[in-house]
């Protein structure tokens, strides 16, 4: 089958995956599922992966296939599978688990203490097949492969982020949503659907804030043009917001926190461009907590699913041929991707 | 009466604070308390005011007398208060709160919109009477004022830590408290009496580590000695701790974050001392969290006063004449301070 | 003043109360608010307390004034109230809270062991003026009290049962709403406004349900066609549902809890016109709850107006003359009030 | 193999079981273990299954072998068991779960929807050997399998409630232990083991009140001697319990919730004798709930195991052999039996 391979790290985005020629995989235990992958989305963190920016918190053995956002039809599934059939269409959970530790038990999927992530530290999906397993598939009834397959880490990453906010929001609270991309337009309207808290979204695109405005945002603030910390004292009355959501997690937006974020409340880390620098003191004073995010459960996955066929969630896609892959990398390096791509094998 | 009072903010421990003769305060309001204090507790963030580093985050007006952690017998009460009765002994709350903002209305005393903290920006308890008010002041049945006072700040600043951390701890879980000092040597009994985790106590000085040895800490780590990511990582056979309580707060303790907080937990910054540097990826990929902690509630305060009077609390008191304020201010700032010292007016 | 007072407990409805002269009730104490009653809402619990049913559970001394649902204008206040000036519209929140207990210091306002009820204990608002406290008045800005004043009472007990169940609901799951009249077409509206759940709505009328229906129920049974146990079987596929809202609290709608509550699901009594009769052993094999509620939080109140001035909530009100109190007790005792009764004196 | 096998529902326990030779059940599945059983806890359950009071509930095909409190040595494993060997000494949660449906991802164990409950279901463990799977296996490392093997059913499910009340208890707060036999013993250490709350036995019989004693109950009612609501609220100083944890369920344990919870407090019914007679309005006036608990989480089984190996839970067992089965089983039905009977087969 073809594949989209990993060689060398790289920051020449334009020649960073090879297509080539390598094997099927085939389901070799009982909880195996192969999937043919309908739809891969693109993901800023697979720009990180080739510029070897996941080196220092995983294994990568190169070549490695790429994709972590991956939907499709199954076409192969070990003997004991019971949940998924061939024909299914399926959404795959990018932590492929083992249903055994602690972390998975109560649900934490991404702290399984055995767990592959396809994509990241095995063979992924911008391929025209992928191997996962059963505690990783979620059967699709009424939504097309394609135009889901981002909620399968951009979507979950989101949402996640949004679940954990939503039990401090109550109405009559603020809400921040930094950065109306990929995730932060889904977060957005996570939050919405959840809670009845005013929303305030932060962008320094114009498009991106008109997009926030259609998806239901109560206020907009462009950053290049305003005042970000005086604008949300102003709109929020001085109070600050109770949970902000930093889709950029970078330098200049983690140091908004002492500043936007309410007395006892919490600025969600989702994006990882930069860093937090900050006076221990400054927590203190104010009582806000820095709170790490990464992807989510797949219960988690199954609520944002429920979702997207209720009809409340609304997704931006662009689709590309595996052949345009090394393009769709170097657009979204240069912020020229509109929604979201999604690789068609 | 007698105050010791800050005129000018200085290096200068030894000649931080001047005695002086001032009037004494009356209640003026329906619910003021004034109380003649017993004890009054020197803190580490008493040198800290000294030296100016609140001015960032409070408005403060000198000549101020300090003094938060307060504790005597009410002398006058305003005329609609009707739980503490002249001749009542009390523990004061360091925070004196509306009762109608949100804050107060949920509990969260240190979020009060109306707030004033004596000792920090308004006169506190160096002296020989206090001006408080009945949201504010504990009855105290069974315990000696002097013996508590401390538990006024470094006691519930170490318990509200505590009881942020309990509901995460489980038996087989595991507990790190670094400093073991005037406030970890509380956080860790709080942890201890609440909780069936096992506790890591961790800290530069062999006697802390006594201490807290025979506290009931089950593993002690001197930080001097040893490397404490790999001493961590060997008692919890790589799993990491599920909460870490830091009650330094420097660059060194902050830093540790990534290597010994298990996945999806916590690290509680308590002290201040300095700061957090970290990679946005480093929150992402462990999913932990840097958890501001500032004072606590003051129904948090009655639950220690029920510690105490359970005899669940071993705190270590020196008492300290009015005189001698400036001396303990100046040993604290060496480290020469055994225990906890109060000032005895 | 004029005042619709109870002299004597009695069935009969259509001569409960009467209209009488009494004194104006005057600020003797520092946080006292007068209000000038504008609106008072009737609830099914007058009819109750008319009929003697609160006579075991709380104090009553008679002649008294009913009506715990007012709202109004402030006509004079104490002289240490700071939230509230004369002129200013509000609502009353009906339980005058002493600040002072843990109840009252964690927002419990319904758990205060010093409060009073005006109109279940004491002097209500079926009057033209009321007497009151700052802590139970919000402030209205942009509502006429007319039509929030039921939200005092039928409002925050709908509002703070569906508080009560939103952490437990996620998208996928199934809240069924039992009763759809002057409380349960509040907690529809909660439910839906701060939730993704899919809403079943259960009712005898099929008015009741053409109301749920407009109001966005995705399902609605009709107890008095179908079986409500199966029915939910059918829409949950088996599954039940993990929140049961019962505003009916009869002996036929609590019986259903066994078969409709899934699995560690809760039914919460909010009505409470008959009884709950179980074996221990149907709460163990299902491990579901119980859950009683009443009234709601002062918090929970600012949370309502704030949907209610976010225009997330429709509340159906008719409004009645002081002397034509007694019609709409009798009315109300044979279902034959539309929406909420709102005396206006 | 030697099995007790339930051929009929009797009310004679003295000959409830045939001890007989039936297959010894072999692994067929990848993720099969059979245990050699050491150690299985007799349980009222038993006794009640033997009744056919379970019918109702689960389907029963007879003849079954009983027993659901089973501890051993793996002989066999299925091909792709990796958590255990053989040789591996474990305790066998009581319930074998599908590891794929909500309740299994989410860690509630009982509530998964394909389990098997080995001795209520299915053949359980009163025989040699026992059939169970990977994910209902807990690798014991420093305790006896006969010693442990009543925490397996008891044991859990009296942590389990336990662990539900713990986050709602404070210093200073009550806690209500009601019947201290084989589960109530337990459940008072878990209480005392996570939290810092007063507790308050009660029981029928002095010794059980003694055990409680000795195990660090705080204060012990003799219900035979004493009226319990009056003998709490003089403890509690008419503030009432914020948690009951009720070990007997019967009709007069149940009715005593009114009158000695706590505002907004919890009657956990864990036991099973009898029935909830309650207007709906008692549940309204004291927002009090009744909340079922049925056994309990894989992972509470490993945090009680760990309790259990950190010497912090005592239990009483007495050995039997399998052929002695039928006069446990009467002994227990006359209260004649001191601690836990585990059958060693």
């Amino acid at each position: 089958m073809q594949a989209a391979r990993l060689h060398e790290y790289t920051e020449e985005m334009d020649e960073g995956l090879t297509i080539e020629e390598v094997d099927r995989p085939e389901a070799t235990r009982s909880d195996h599922v192969v999937v043919e992958v309908e739809g891969a989305g693109w993901c800023q963190t697979d720009n990180h992966i080739i510029e070897g920016m996941w080196t220092d918190y995983v294994d990568q053995e190169l070549p490695m296939t790429l994709g972590h956002e991956n939907a499709g039809e199954v076409v192969e599934i070990g003997e004991e599978v019971s949940t998924v059939e061939v024909g299914d269409k399926v959404l795959c959970h990018p932590h492929v688990t083992c249903g055994q530790c602690r972390a998975c038990r109560l649900g934490e999927d991404m702290h399984c203490e055995n767990a592959v992530f396809p994509g990241l530290n095995v063979d992924g999906g911008f391929a025209d097949y992928l191997l996962t397993s059963e505690r990783a598939t979620i059967r699709l009834d009424d939504v097309d492969p394609v135009e889901i397959a981002p909620h399968a880490d951009a979507g979950i990453t989101a949402y996640h982020a949004a679940r954990k906010a939503v039990p401090h929001l109550y109405p009559g609270s603020y809400t921040v949503v930094i950065g109306i991309g990929g995730l932060g337009h889904i977060g957005l309207q996570a939050i919405d659907a959840m809670s009845a808290t005013t929303t305030i979204a932060v962008d320094l695109k114009d498009e991106a804030l008109s997009l926030a405005d259609r998806l239901g945002a109560d206020h907009t603030i462009n950053s290049g043009d305003e005042d970000v910390a005086e604008a949300i004292e102003a709109i929020t009355d001085g109070a600050g917001a109770e949970q902000v959501l930093d889709f950029v997690g970078a330098d200049g937006t983690t140091a908004l926190a002492p500043d936007i974020v309410a007395p006892g409340g919490e600025h969600h880390v989702i994006g990882y461009g930069g860093h937090i620098h900050e006076p221990s003191q400054a927590l203190v004073n104010g009582e806000f907590s820095f709170v790490g995010n990464i992807v989510g459960k797949y219960t988690e996955l199954q609520e944002l699913v429920a979702l997207v066929e209720g009809g409340e969630m609304h997704l931006e896609t662009a689709q590309y041929g595996l052949d345009e892959i090394n393009e769709v990398a170097e657009a979204l390096e240069h912020g020229e991707i509109e929604g979201r791509a999604v690789i068609v094998p």
